[in-house]
This record gives structure tokens, sequence and C-alpha cells, in this order.
């Protein structure tokens, strides 16, 4: 038998080597890889460009999505099969899950952090969810998809009902009971957004050309139709994908949109939103995403060009790099300040990190079918 | 004695508390607060609005800042008296501390976290340490103060020089041999700031009038002189206090700057860098700060009128708010999406925390004479 000594000094090596081993560090650097054809995600380290965990069980995760708590501690996982999971990233387990709906696309987190809001299929309309418990507090029923939903100030979440054709803010000051407002956005929008500082919210049509813009901060003015054009036009071209909106990028007072059916990347300037130019890329684009710093955008395509990424500088207005990082690039993300971008090779079943001055590919990393990437800076920003 | 298996329940009892005590938690909602008069900072958590610990042992904290590690975990805390501690806020201590000048007024963070830097007094010039063990990899010499120091994109860090009027740029690429640039600047610089992009670094001057600007992205075009009468002018206004240029908000494409000697906040058209407006506020500007969606900028003023705060609604262009939230309001900090403004009230011992939608006062904490408050979220940003 050990004495007590042995024992407490025993006890003490091992309560430090439990603690090493439940995940004490900072979580500014962590994200997670969707494994979509897994049920799965990969817990990943931007310091280290390595995964550290992976947590099973999440049910369908095509078309995945995820936000992150206020401390950067639990990720929000929107499975397509309506399951939303709150994952702890410190202990790489599921801390709670409830099945909220049928079939849904996705969700949202409030500024303050207290509120979890899934965007849903079928049935339609939203629901309101505590953050901490996920206990269900409202819902607004809606009798249509709902899509683009996004996070505005104060506590209000904007987004487009697809067969109603409308805009809704919903303002959850109290959250049992949302206050909603009603905006016509045109026939079937389809995609949403809102701009990097959480003001002018846009819905992308399928029905017809055009988008639809509310500025959220003056909603009394009403929605209004920009970019007439927009859409998939009079020539009928063969769309292999509608593109994310929620890839826009804004930088130095241009919108970058992918064309929807075309070869380009249009340019908006985000004072007039009217066109300020078109830039030729190498394939339908699919994401638009600005470096955090606005200099470059990247760009991805969709099949049969989605072995592709390119690279447009802002301040010369051109392409300045081809890339091919891997089969069926799904996804990209970038580290908070921009040194990397990691992007999702699906049917390479990896993740390609490339250095964003250099071009060089740091690494690669080993995941099933990867699709979406996010990474817990995303917590601090509005509209994510 | 107990028996084995007691002892195993009351081990893994303990190694559960221990661990619970020792920090596992998200670090996305922290951030410290300096108390200046006792070499102390107080760790804040900004969802619980309450301080968690605090560390003693820091030096003089006077005109201290503070700069945050890639994964949140650690502080990086500059001291007047030289003195560099990076403190582990998980388990609220310091992790390591050297003393590496005799007289120094910040420090930066490189973008991809590897690096931190001191600008110094005396003896002038930077020098660049290493983030995880503070071992000293390089230095550039100035015979000079240095003031304004940020980090921009590329591991490239841009400050100022007090006694050369100058601009440098040291590129840290490989951190052992730095490369440094130079800038004409003008009479005396004595503070610089970039802007939230990273592109735009300026000082400004207090040997003459005008604002030194250099393109970051394109610094083969030089630095030049904008806005020519910024700054004390023919009237020769008493100066109660140079403001702080790193409080300069920028928001909807206008740059909102402390006027120097006047009541008023200066508007600039970040397209043309010429001035756009003013707007006439309570006292002498210190810090006028935006919150991160740029709808708000708040001001805090110098002697004898620093136990106010306004805020300016940058739609309306109009002060909409003037509040009284302590004695001696030394410095601002919004949480990373702005639902919440801290400000340190020196003279009344306590941190004042507001909602910025309602301007309620949520609650104060009590703090020994609290100056700078930083919180981690700087670590996902640019020029902080």
């Amino acid at each position: 038998m050990m004495t007590m000594n042995r024992w407490l000094t025993f006890l003490a090596a091992l309560l430090l080597a439990g603690c090493a081993q439940t995940g004490l560090r900072g979580t500014g650097d962590l994200g997670v890889v969707v494994e979509r054809a897994s049920g799965r995600i990969a817990i990943v380290d931007t310091t280290a460009k390595s995964i550290i965990a992976s947590v099973h069980g999440l049910g369908d995760l095509s078309h995945a999505s995820v936000v992150f708590s206020r401390d950067g501690r639990y990720a929000y996982v929107f499975g397509r099969d309506g399951g939303l999971s709150k994952v702890d990233l410190l202990l790489a387990r599921i801390d709670k899950r409830v099945m909220q709906a049928g079939n849904s696309i996705g969700g949202a987190i409030s500024q303050d952090g207290r509120l979890v809001v899934a965007q849903n299929y079928e049935p339609g309309g939203i629901k309101v969810f505590d953050a901490d418990t996920l206990e269900l507090l409202s819902e607004v029923p809606a009798q249509s998809k709902v899509v683009g939903l996004a996070d505005l100030s104060g506590n209000r979440f904007a987004y487009a009902l697809f067969d109603k054709g409308e805009i809704w803010i919903s303002d959850l000051a109290n959250p049992r009971d949302p206050k909603t407002q009603k905006y016509p956005a045109g026939q079937q929008p389809y995609d949403g957004l809102v701009t990097p500082d959480g003001r002018h919210y846009m819905a992308g049509l399928f029905g017809e050309d055009g988008i639809a813009l509310l500025d959220t901060w003056r909603p009394e003015l009403g929605s209004r139709k920009i970019l007439e054009h927009y859409g998939k036009g009079q020539e009928k071209l063969p769309v292999f994908k509608m593109p994310h909106l929620r890839g826009w990028a804004v930088a130095g007072g241009k919108a970058y949109l992918p064309a929807i059916g075309r070869h380009e990347v249009l340019l908006v300037d985000t004072a007039t939103w009217k066109e300020a130019g078109r830039i030729e890329v190498k394939g339908q684009p699919v994401f638009v995403m600005a470096r955090p710093d606005g200099r470059q955008v990247w760009v991805n395509f969709a099949f049969p060009d989605n072995g592709w990424v390119q690279v447009i500088d802002t301040l010369k207005g051109e392409v300045v790099q081809t890339l091919q990082p891997g089969k069926a690039i799904l996804h990209m993300e970038f580290t908070p300040r921009g040194e990397q971008v990691w992007l999702s090779a699906r049917d390479d079943n990896l993740v390609s990190i490339y250095d964003t001055q250099s071009f060089a590919r740091l690494t690669t990393l080993q995941a099933e079918s990867p699709s979406g990437i996010f990474f817990t800076s995303r917590a601090a920003r509005t509209g994510f």
C-alpha cells in the first residue's frame, strides 16, 4: 500500500495530466471541418495546422452549417435532417442535441450569444433556442421554406421566404415573443446575406432576375430591387449550381458577386448598388470570398471546373493566381487575420492549407468528404 | 484507511473539480482591465460581466497596452518600465516575463501570432520576441523614440520615429533579419495607426500640422501629407491632452478623428482623405471609437470634461446620447459584436458596462484606478 503522501503526490500528478488531456487551451485558433458523408466533424487547430479530435453522431451533414458560442467553446451544428447539435470543442463531445425539424438548412446565433435560431424547410419558419440548454423558446411559423438567415444587431434576425417572396425581420428582444416585420422581395428568393457591417440584407431571386435589398438600419424605407440583370437572364445559360450568396465578398467599397451561369465575377459599388465591372474567371463561380483585409478575393467553381481556385487582387482588379488545390473544392475559410486559407477537396478526401501571400501549399489534412470549414473567429463577427 | 475504490472515486471527483478550477473554458469572451496604480490586471468575462481573477507583479502599468496570442489564451502586457509579461488567462498567472527596455509604450503581435514586437522610448527602436518563449530574436535600433507601432499583413510592422520624423516598415519574414524601409513623415510624429483593413498607415504630427499617410499596399508611392490643417493650428488653443490616434474610428467610408484642442470630431472621406465635415462635441476628444458595426462612434474627453462620454450616430451624423459613466473615463472597449461597451472610470475605481442599443448601464465592476481595457477578440483583428 502506498502511504498517504505518495497517494497525494500521485493524485496531484494525475490531476495535472487529466486537466491537460481534457483540453485546457485557448479556443481562438480552433475550428471544425464538416465530414459530410460520415455525420462527423473534425476539430482543427489553425496554429498547429492539424486535426486534434473528431466528434461522431451528428446525423445528415450534407449542406450542414456551423456557428459558435460567444466564448468559442461550443460549435452549433445544423444538420440537413433537422438535428441541432451543441458540440464541446474542448472535451470533443456532443454536449446537447435536439431534432428540431424535418429538413433544415442552417442557422445563426444572436449578437449577445444567448439565442440560437434554426431556419427550416420542413416545416418552414424559424425556431428559437436557448444557446445554453437548447430549450425551444419560440418559433415563427411561415408556411414557406426559409433561406438566408442572418443575425443583425439588437438580437434581430433577417431571412427570406422562398414560397412567399418576402424578407422577414424578427426581433427577439423578448425571445419568447418574437416581433416580425415583412417586406416584399420578389419571386422565389433562394439565399440571402448581410453585409459585413450588418447593415444591408440582400436576397437573391431564383424566379426572376435582380436582387432584393433591405437597409436594416432604415427598414421603414422598405426593400428595393437592385442589379436588375443579375440572375439567369434571357439567354438561358446552363446553370450547374446556383452560387452561394453567403460567399459574397465586400472589400474596399465594392461587393464581389458570383455571376449566375457565366464565367464572371461581378463588381458592385456598395454606395450606389450599381454594377461597377466584371472580371473573367475560369468557370461558374460558387463562393467568392474576401480575405479579411479585402486585398484578395478567392473564387471556387461549379462542376466541371471545381478542381480550380482563382485569386483576384482587388487593387489590380485582375486574377493573379490560379491553383489546383484538389478534386471538388466545396468550401474555403480564412484564418482570422487571413495569413492562411483552408480549402476542402471533397473527392480527394483532404483539406488543403495555403499561405495567402506566397500561394504555397503549407500542408494537407486527411478528412472524409470534407465540405464546410468554420473557424471560431466567426463568433466575433456579424452575419456569419 | 479508505479502500482503493473509494480512493479512486475521491480522486476522480477531485480531478473534475481541479480541472474546473484550473480554467477549462473558452477564451473568446475573456479580456483584461489594467489597474494602473497596482501593477495588476483584472481578467474579465464579458458574458458573465464579471472579474474572474487578478494577476499581480506586472510592474509600472501607466500607459500599458496589451495584445493577445492567436489562441486567445495569453495576454502580452507591455509596461511603461520596459517589462513585457506573458500572462496565462486560463491559469491566471504570469507565464513568462522579461525586462526588455528602460522605457516602453506598447507593442504588437504579428499576423501569424509567432512574433511579439515592443516599441521603445529608451533605448529607441523596436525589439522582436518569440511569442512562445519571449526569446529576443532581433532588434531594429533607431536612435529615436518609436511610436504608433502597428502590425500589417505578411508579418510586417509599421511605426513612426518621433526624433527622426520618419515612418519605418520592418518586414519580419525572417524574424532574425529584419528588412526595414524608411519614408519621410514630418516633424515629430507622436502616434500612429493603421486603418481596420490594414492598408493605410497614418502618423499624427506634434511639430507641425497635418498627418502623414502611407499606403502600405503601395509603399513604392511613398508617404504624403493629408489634412494640412489638422493639428494645434495657428490659434494656439490650449491642448489638455494630445488625443490617441489609435482611437480613430473608420465607419461607412469615413474616418472619425479627434480634433486637437477643439471641441470637435472631424470626418474624413477615406477615398480622398479630405475633410468631409465636423461634429461639435462636449470637450476635447481623446478616444473616438467605432462600434464594430460602424453605426455608432463613442467619444471620451480630456480634463475637465473627462467625466462625460458622447455617442455619435453615424447615419444621422449627430450626437444622440450624452452619458456620465464615472470620474476620469480613460478608455473604452466594445464587446466583439458590439452589444456592450466597457468604460474605465479611473477616479471612481470602477468599470461601467453599457448596453449600446438602449444606453442602459448594465452593471459596474470594482477595479483600482482602471485604465486600458482589452478583449481577446483583438487577436483576430489587424492593427490592434
